[in-house]
């Protein structure tokens, strides 16, 4: 197929493809002829990874290349792939603030009380206590139960990935899903607690929404 | 104090300060002499909070500036607030593309499942189904149970998040952890799911990393 079906396929817009191409993220079509290149089904599928990675994960072009870099390395180990993929994605958007040491205290602390084995350079723990840290800002101290509830929701989350990668056995579609799934169950949950909590908050405060309203 | 000593104060670079203040994020000092501007501890708050909301939060400055106006509308009503914010902070990176009327008539049947009370243009349903499309773009259709899973994750989070509201009394100060903490509680999930990730990866892939050391 020529560019412009790719982009249709792909929901795309064609200036986004030409974009991808040039920042070396999709790999080339076959040229058959001096004017024209043709795509394939695994053109589409990079595309709309792509889009996945970059608008709705909201990864810099530079981390989606790590990843894709890393799901496309032939025969790599699971968990390698797992890793550079992982500190690719986790790299904050601002990496010269970093957290304090009390706040990732804090937050290891709350893991270890849930007997998680980790390591002491998970990318997790800066990106959780930057988040206490903003709390903070607003001199919302978050209470050990809110913690606590997070870190639950964070333990359901985490087995149902892991649950969902062994239902698969093609060992490339398992590196897929433990990259494409650890960015985009982000969103997915954040999607989903929006949702929830207009739910929460309807209940939470009944006699506001209705004053707001006469 | 001096905008160095703000700056210093708030762990923020001078020119990031002086960058709020020419966006308007950020309230004027009081000029005490033709060269000398005074900040108090309200500015110190205020910086850590707009750092938080950009860099930790990952909003853009127009969001961000809709936050902060959200919060500083003097008596505004909560709900008011709360949905000024909310649709602010879950502005798509990309809005031109949208998600397809299946991924959100999936999402929203999975929250009617769990009898969440909400409304057509909640945000969160189209940012949970671009993060399907994106699953669905490496031919990861979601289960019911992963969904589900996810749900309930989200379910919990937003009961915290009520919760600690409910903790407090302050109008302001209520309007204020509403706003911040529905930025924020993503980025402290996201943190901790990758935390509890490596706990669960190493239970699942413990030959594989062996493997890789040797």
């Amino acid at each position: 197929m020529r560019i412009s079906e790719l982009a249709k396929r792909a929901a795309t817009p064609v200036t986004a493809v030409k974009y991808y191409q040039r920042e070396g993220l999709l790999f080339e079509g076959i040229r058959t002829a001096p004017n024209q290149v043709e795509y394939g089904e695994a053109h589409v599928k990079r595309v709309r990874l792509i889009r996945a990675l970059l608008e709705t994960g909201g990864l810099s072009i530079a981390a989606t290349k790590d990843v894709i870099r890393a799901l496309d390395a032939p025969g790599a180990p699971l968990a390698e792939t797992f890793s550079v993929a992982s500190s690719a994605l986790a790299t904050p958007r601002a990496a010269e603030v970093r957290a304090s040491e009390a706040s990732r205290e804090r937050v290891k602390s709350i893991a270890h009380s849930l007997g998680w084995g980790f390591t002491g350079d998970n990318p997790g723990i800066e990106g959780a206590a930057r988040a206490l840290e903003g709390l903070d800002a607003i001199d919302f101290d978050a209470p050990g139960e809110y913690l606590r509830d997070y870190a639950a929701a964070a333990a359901l989350a985490a087995t149902a990935d892991v649950r969902a990668l062994t239902a698969l056995s093609d060992p490339d579609k398992i590196a897929e899903l433990m990259v494409v799934g650890t960015v985009l169950g982000d969103p997915l949950f954040a999607g989903l607690r929006r949702i929830a909590q207009e739910d929460a908050t309807h209940q939470l405060f009944p006699v506001d929404t209705n004053r707001d309203r006469s």
